[in-house]
């Protein structure tokens, strides 16, 4: 049975271990905490450690110029959607100050000495420091990942990860007319549908055979992919892009033996998380998923004998955790998963205590008209993991039929065979999906049946909800197949 | 603990029952399905049936000119959001003939004879008919009831439950100018909206404190009654109505020793479910609740012993059932209840197995721009039944911050103090109420500890949801409180 739930891993944890603290020194001086990285994870991190310890030393470290903002919001503000990028930049200066947070922006850390406790850092300027730390949170973050295809130094060829990626891409934009996005994964949709808002011919070249090839499965793609096709973005599915062609500037892509004109090429081939600094400190990387891994309560490991280091936490794209359905190492990379990383990270390092039970993957976005999500596994994750599922789709209305304005929801269940679990779910519609999706991830969670799904007491009112949930109609669904 | 819940309530149900079924008649002969009453719960009980037993003979009888039709679309096609009354008739003559269901309309149920299985029916041209059942299922429903308050028998008082209500309604409010409304539940806040966006001048008059007294605690239902006065409508809480004013005509109520003019009186003081058919027989009529006795499979009771009557069902308005979280009869009366009921009682009718768990009293409505929902108990209702709850209120958005468009929400949870479960939670809020109260009816139905509920891994994209779900904020502060 392919579940690993918090109470085994709880069992997993060594009983010798020590609660984190001021090693060494007196209780009377301040817990000195050190955060690397200054986003999602580490501006939680570093709020959550506040309140759990008033009198702390925080210092944040990041490499960029900013610090707290929204990569979920890039593309749409690159669509226009949000007014402007300074909006996502959603903690200020005066945040900071009123936190009593150190922010050392345009400072990278060097080297990380867990004998000594200490991380060596640099500024813009070139001056070096170390800064001695009692608590360490690594939140590096992750970086724009891109195969090598040839010609992808050219002009033209963007990848989207920071502020200053955004900026670019908004200036390339203002000349450009044919676009190609590389990668049909939340990112390359979000930007496809950007820029075809934006009045350019849109092109995608997605590898596997259909968009957001690891959220959902093919039937529920489909929807995702009528619906950019009826917006006018082309796809590709099912291809690799063979090479970029230009000279110093990008003029086409060369996918299956055509060539697809192109002025602005996007990459949205994938992250990698940044674990050099933490591995170069002898801390254990994890195979599976190239992040750091970390025990329940986000502790990193060490190399050598994968035990718990104390003091030292890694939270965010960074950071490995375990799937809650499979068992298995898992990077969820999302906002949401930043944020409570940090969070967990932020109190255990203060001297609080707060565990991470793993993750699930519950991740929704919105593509022109159309609303989709997905959590826990879907019937293709679950063929190639050898997991026995049943699935059940239903498609019903968002309102009362007879209440104008209405739109079309399509839920699918993916259920355990063997235990009649819930351990995956799809929902695509033109409203009210996310809501689905974290009612879905809840019973996923709660290690519900089918028959409980079937047997939840909805609310319905005719402008808001039909009379029938699309969710309960769904697990009526597989209920039935299940006999 | 004030909990009964599926598996004890199984528990006490005699096991020398025998499943229903054509007592005494040949297998070969089909069984004989009557249905009292063809609007939600009789609709869905026939469908059921239907796909339970091809071969049933299914006689549905109602008194009304209309079969199933949406009761609950009535306040919104009076508000003129729903183009016609017509558009709330879901089951057409087409369908009964489909499903191949024998349809009386201006029918009435005049007896049931339990010895001889028999109803006795009249239609409007005064012709009787005796009926033989194998199964019955009563979905009597229930009538609006108003308190005998002096005048209430003037013209120009209405009550809503029917669409013959509906049109003396809409005839009425073509001269009307001022309007009171008597009862803030559900339906009276929803006729006051659409009387005031006819432009009448509209007062509700509430006896109890704030409005939605049953489905909501007062910190909840201000920000209602915040927008209610917002667009003018005038509330008077915590005071009966004295009495009703006028010649034949109504001319005003009195209230407190004040005279509020009017030309039309809607009284939405409550409903009563009809159970008169059903006493007459010698079934078991719920005290508390004045509605029809029920067990987990829905069988009514004998009156006398209050064993299960094998073949005899109630569903719906009429029908109580048990709160799932307090244990005691309840009687929701809610659209969604009685569909369910009608699904239950249909397929058990008609020989197959399905059992009703009670209900949570999942409730969502719409207010002008307000969403306000609820399930489990309140906050006031655990004070009154002596449950000790701890509660946690969190307000945030319903997109990311710096994503245009927002809205306002509002998450209260009520979470018993001895067992950290979650036995309650309102939202109200400017979008994605609904949804929220589904999430939480299924925590509670999952026995989860506001721990667990503290853990959901939500999904987010920045124009549908924010990084923080508020639900999780609510039940973090829970958390905090029980320390």
């Amino acid at each position: 049975m392919p579940c690993l739930w918090w109470p085994k891993l709880a069992a997993l944890a060594p009983s010798f271990l020590k609660p984190s603290g001021c090693f060494g020194r007196g209780e009377e001086m301040a817990r000195r905490i050190v955060i690397i990285g200054a986003n999602a994870a580490g501006v939680a991190a570093a709020s959550f450690a506040r309140r759990t310890d008033r009198k702390a030393e925080i210092t944040l470290i990041e490499k960029d110029r900013y610090p707290g903002y929204s990569r979920c919001g890039l593309p749409f503000a690159i669509a226009g959607e949000i007014p402007s990028l300074d909006d996502l930049v959603l903690f200020k200066p005066e945040w900071f100050k009123g936190m009593r947070l150190d922010l050392r922006l345009e400072t990278e850390a060097k080297r990380i000495d867990l004998q000594s406790r200490t991380v060596e850092i640099e500024d813009k300027s070139g001056k070096k420091e170390e800064l001695s730390f009692d608590s360490l949170i690594l939140c590096t973050g992750a970086r724009a990942w891109m195969p090598p295809i040839e010609g992808r130094d050219k002009k033209g060829v963007f990848m989207l990860r920071t502020i200053d990626d955004a900026r670019a891409i908004m200036e390339a934009l203002k000349d450009a007319k044919k676009a190609v996005v590389i990668g049909a994964g939340a990112i390359g949709l979000e930007m496809a549908a950007a820029m075809r808002e934006k009045g350019l011919e849109v092109t995608i070249v997605e590898l596997l055979p259909h968009v957001l090839p690891v959220a959902v499965d093919e039937d529920v793609a489909k929807l995702l992919q009528d619906e950019l096709e009826e917006h006018g973005v082309r796809l590709i599915l099912g291809k690799p892009v063979k090479r970029i062609i230009g000279d110093e500037h990008v003029k086409a892509v060369e996918v299956d033996g055509e060539e697809i004109e192109a002025d602005l090429i996007l990459a949205a081939t994938g992250v990698r998380a940044n674990t050099e600094l933490a591995a170069e400190a002898g801390l254990a990387i994890c195979p599976a998923t190239r992040a750091i891994r970390t025990d329940f309560r986000l502790r990193c490991l060490d190399g050598q004998r994968h035990r718990p280091v104390e003091g030292v936490y890694a939270a965010g794209d960074c950071a490995a955790s375990i799937h809650m359905v499979t068992g298995l190492p898992a990077l969820s990379q999302l906002g949401t998963t930043a944020v409570r990383m940090g969070k967990v990270a932020g109190i255990n390092a203060a001297g609080g205590y707060a565990t991470f039970p793993g993750v699930l993957g519950s991740f929704v976005t919105k593509v022109f008209g159309l609303e989709v999500g997905s959590t826990g596994i879907t019937a293709e994750m679950a063929k190639r993991l050898g997991i026995d599922v049943v699935t059940g789709v239903a498609t019903h209305v968002t309102k009362a039929e007879y209440y104008p304005g209405g739109k079309h929801i399509r839920v699918k269940l993916v259920v355990e065979r063997a235990t009649k679990r819930i351990v995956g779910g799809q929902v695509v519609g033109g409203e009210d999906v996310t809501q689905r999706i974290n009612l879905l991830a809840l019973a996923i969670q709660a290690r519900m049946t089918v028959y409980d799904l079937a047997n939840i007491r909805t609310a319905y009112a005719p402008p808001v909800a039909d009379v029938w949930e699309p969710v309960v109609l769904a697990a009526d669904v597989v209920a039935r197949r299940l006999g």
